[in-house]
Formats: C-alpha cells, sequence, structure tokens
C-alpha cells in the first residue's frame, strides 16, 4: 500500500514516513514543499514529490495519482498568521481531498484537533485555527471517501509509550508526536477506524486495542 | 414575508433593509452587533435584533426563529485581518446556516464574491478572503436549504441603475451596493433562483428579466 504522506516535512510527518517505511506493509511518498528537503528522504531511500498546498488541484493530483491512501499531516504551524491557516489547513485540505477524489484514491487520514467539533471551547487567539480545521474535517465527512479523523490533543516532543486513550469525546490532554505518527500507522488499515472521528491523548492501551475499541 | 438581515448596518445591508421596509410583501428584521446601532432602525420603524457571528448558533437561533427567510449580507470588511475573515466571512456563516436549519428557515441567500469558485483567480492578497466565501458557499449548497448565491462583481457606491448582467460564469466586472441590494429583494420569492448559484455586474437588462433567464 502506496501511502502520500502531505507535509511529510513536519515534526509529525517525518516520524510518520519513517515508520512506513520501516513497515513491510507500507510505502510512503513525501509530498514536500522546497527543493532542499528532498535530499533527507533520498537519505531514508524514499520517494518525494515537489508539490505546493497553494498550488492547484490538479498539481496535488499529479503527486497523488500512483497512491492507495493519503495522509493529510500539513499544518501551516503556530508562526503563520491567519491567512496561511485559511489557506493550508482549510484550503489545502479541501484540495487535497478534492484530489483524493478526483483519482480515485479511497483512503483518507486526516490529523486534525481536539476540540475542533466544539466552538465553546475555542480561545480566542486560537479561534482562526479551529474553524479551519472543523471546516477541512467536515468536508472530508462530506466526501464519498473512507475517512478517519484523528485529533490528537496538546502535541509533545516527548518520546512515545504506545500507550494511547482513544475516544470519540475528550475536551484535553496531552499526546507525544511519536505516539500519533503511530496511531496513524496502525489505522491506515484498521476498518473499526474508518469513516470515524475520535480524539487521541497520552493513556494506558495498546494502541490496537485502543482503535479497536472505537 | 419576514426576512432576517444578517450584516444589517453593513453597506448593503442598510439599503437592502430599507427596501424590504417599503416594500408591501416584506418584513425586514436588522440583525446587529452593536447597541448604538439599534437608533438607526429604529429611526426606519425597522425591528432589530441584538447578535454576533461570534457568538454562538444558540444565539443566532433566538434571533431566527420569527422569520422565513435569511439573507447573509455581513463581511468582516476590508480592514480587519484574516482571522476575522475566518471567525465572520466562514464560520459566522456557516452557524448562520445551522441555525437556518435547526429553525427551520428554509430560503436562505448569500452575498458572495465574483470568482469565489475559481482558485486561479484568486490574487494573492485576497486569497483567503475567496477561501472564506467559496467554502460558506459550499456549506451553503450542501444544506438542504433552498439557496440563492449572489456573486456581486466589485462593488461601488454609484447610484443604482437597475439594470443588471446576472449569468452563471462571470470573471470581472462592477455594480453598485444598491443594485445588489435590489437584486436580493427580487430574489427572495423568485423560484428561477432557488438553488442557484451567479454572478451579477451592472448591464443593460432589468433586473426581474435577467434573473429569470438564470
Amino acid at each position: 500500500m502506496k501511502v502520500l504522506v502531505v507535509g511529510a516535512n513536519g515534526q509529525i510527518g517525518r516520524q510518520f514516513v519513517k515508520m512506513l517505511a520501516d513497515s513491510d506493509k507500507y510505502t510512503p511518498k513525501a509530498m514536500i514543499r522546497k527543493e532542499e528537503q528532498i535530499s533527507y528522504f533520498n537519505g531514508l531511500g524514499v520517494e518525494s514529490v515537489l508539490s505546493s498546498l497553494e498550488g492547484s488541484v490538479e498539481e496535488i493530483t499529479e503527486a497523488m495519482k500512483d497512491c492507495d491512501a493519503v495522509v493529510f499531516a500539513a499544518g501551516s504551524g503556530g508562526k503563520t498568521g491567519a491567512d496561511q491557516t485559511l489557506l493550508i489547513d482549510l484550503d489545502g485540505a479541501a484540495k487535497t481531498i478534492e484530489a483524493a477524489e478526483q483519482t480515485g484514491t479511497e483512503r483518507f487520514l486526516m490529523i486534525s484537533a481536539i476540540n475542533a467539533d466544539k466552538r465553546q471551547m475555542w480561545k480566542e487567539d486560537m479561534a482562526h485555527y479551529y474553524v479551519a480545521k472543523h471546516h477541512a474535517d467536515n468536508i472530508l465527512r462530506a466526501s464519498g471517501l473512507v475517512y478517519t479523523i484523528i485529533r490528537p490533543g496538546l502535541l509533545t516532543n516527548d518520546a512515545g509509550t504506545g500507550k494511547i486513550l482513544a475516544v470519540e469525546d475528550l475536551e484535553s490532554g496531552q499526546i507525544s508526536r511519536e505516539d500519533v505518527a503511530r496511531v496513524l500507522l496502525h489505522s491506515l488499515d484498521n476498518e473499526h477506524v474508518f469513516n470515524k472521528t475520535f480524539a487521541i491523548i497520552s493513556g494506558e492501551d495498546d494502541i490496537d486495542h485502543a482503535l479497536n475499541q472505537l
């Protein structure tokens, strides 16, 4: 199964690509934005493709057309303004979803954010980010794709434990980026999480066990 | 027919409310954000309701519940940042659409923008605005509401002529805010424009004639 990783050079993206490359079942294709990022993926023996989320749907379609699944791990990041949030986190996601529909790449995993469905929880200085994630998730759910929307709590750079809590509704908590990447890996072909939206934080369950309860 | 005008204090909103108040068929209800705006509408003999698009869906529902139609004429304006564009033009519209669904207010007219469906036409400094309008329009079209999405060209403060060009697809042109307000008025119960999206600029056709061709 060949997996297009959108946002492959991000903090979760890089760890996830490595996990895919180390697996027997999956082959990653890293979608990246800058030429200087290619050498990192070459070093891992991972195929990469230059394509921008600010480009056209056709450009993303071209990057995706030999893939079986898409993981959207991109984000404009905390340092950019709300205009980039709109262009990347919302419209970049929307274009990637359109590309998946057009190429028949049915399996689509999205990294969302905890509380993205709960407007009353959106703090004012982050509200624009949640608006973008909320509507990107809605667009994915309204598509015909086989989606999984994963909503991690506060992200940390701690080492992963492989132990999580996964539930449909959760208001707070934290989780390492490494464990988020692992959850993506375990979700790819797990039918229990097809067409589901759920939150994850660090916890006490093995990932497979946690996902199978959903 | 009682019409909730969201963004009633805006440049198009004020003209449209006056037209509704002057008509025999319609009664406006002005949804406004600030207490100091009430006296203007009182002066016109128009009912107003204080409700913010940054508030909850429930608050908007409360404002809407005795109305038969909704016109979304709100916009964060050119002076605010992209964060306000996300909160007002996108999520404010989404919440108003949810409120209309919840109250069974089936008729919904939206002021969009020319080229909102054409990403290749979005100029970089305005792209965030188009992203918001594009996705707000998509949310409305995916709703069960009887929508009309009106996409005016460049807005001017010229006096209206009552003469327009209305077509499904159009790339440029301009139109006065007064004529946009008139098009809203003529669209409210014109079945030719139910569940349609179209662009308008100033032109040579009477408004009713132009709309009946769509």
